[in-house]
């Protein structure tokens, strides 16, 4: 059975793990929004191998997250290009900011979080805000029901579509 | 070089991308949130092989976000186990909306979202609420200072800690 092509299923979060299902891209990322650009500021920030880097690197790139621009030499220091965010890299930065929550309230250990963050301006603590439901409480995945949306296929709208139970 | 131990990274979302980062992990929570619990209806709905099914499952489960619970014979209906979100997978519910709205705003094709979320009590769409600044406006990453956490080790405190400049 050959590797599954994830950029050709049909879910838009099918589609986004043909990028960010590999573990080191969501740290490359990190790394972004945290202000590196330069390949070997990543490299050193992520004890990361230089061959798994560039693969990360490049894949991001390809799939629109970073953009590889070139410095001029002057004020290149030895690096060639750096990597900036694209408008839909740094549209991700909510995400990031919603899966670090979660990370920082089960993935730590007793010591807690190696990084908070706070808005620059006003030092203010930023943090993913909560998915509330109408009652204001935390939003649960079993209040939710789940509809075909326009870009449904057939199987999908056989399993969510018209009077079907699901749960 | 070997295989980097994620789950012994100091930094809770490289520990998170220990399970995460494999991309049928995310699909596998996605069903869980859409209401599956059988092995054989992950399988169908996925259309994963299931040696890599049992092995993200085993996996989930390990890492606390989902359980494996014993069903009854006579519930069963052929199926032994089923598996259900515990609190830690539940509570990751916020991130996958998060990087759903993403998903649908950028990896969506010309025919729109297969699937859309509503509130079922309500029929209220269900969305990620957005990060805002205290002025209002989104929240960008460069509008945020990274700082040293209760958890910092001397890297990250050499790096964003005291007067030390970041962007």
């Amino acid at each position: 059975m050959g590797r599954t092509d994830f950029t050709r299923m049909r879910c838009p979060v099918a589609r986004s793990m043909a990028v960010l299902g590999e573990r080191w891209a969501m740290l490359v990322l990190r790394e972004a929004f945290y202000g590196t650009t330069r390949f070997d500021a990543f490299e050193q920030n992520l004890g990361i191998a230089p061959n798994i880097l560039s693969a990360r690197l490049r894949e991001l790139t390809e799939h629109g997250l970073l953009e590889r621009v070139p410095l001029s030499e002057t004020r290149g220091a030895g690096a060639r290009h750096e990597y900036r965010l694209t408008e839909k890299g740094r549209d991700f930065f909510p995400a990031y900011l919603a899966l670090k929550a979660w990370a920082d309230r089960w993935m730590t250990g007793p010591e807690g979080p190696p990084v908070v963050l706070e808005e620059a301006a006003t030092g203010r603590p930023v943090q993913a805000p909560p998915v509330l439901s109408s009652a204001g409480t935390p939003l649960r995945p079993e209040d939710i029901r789940v509809l075909p949306g326009p870009g449904a296929g057939q199987a999908t709208r056989a399993r969510f579509g018209g009077d079907a139970e699901h749960g």
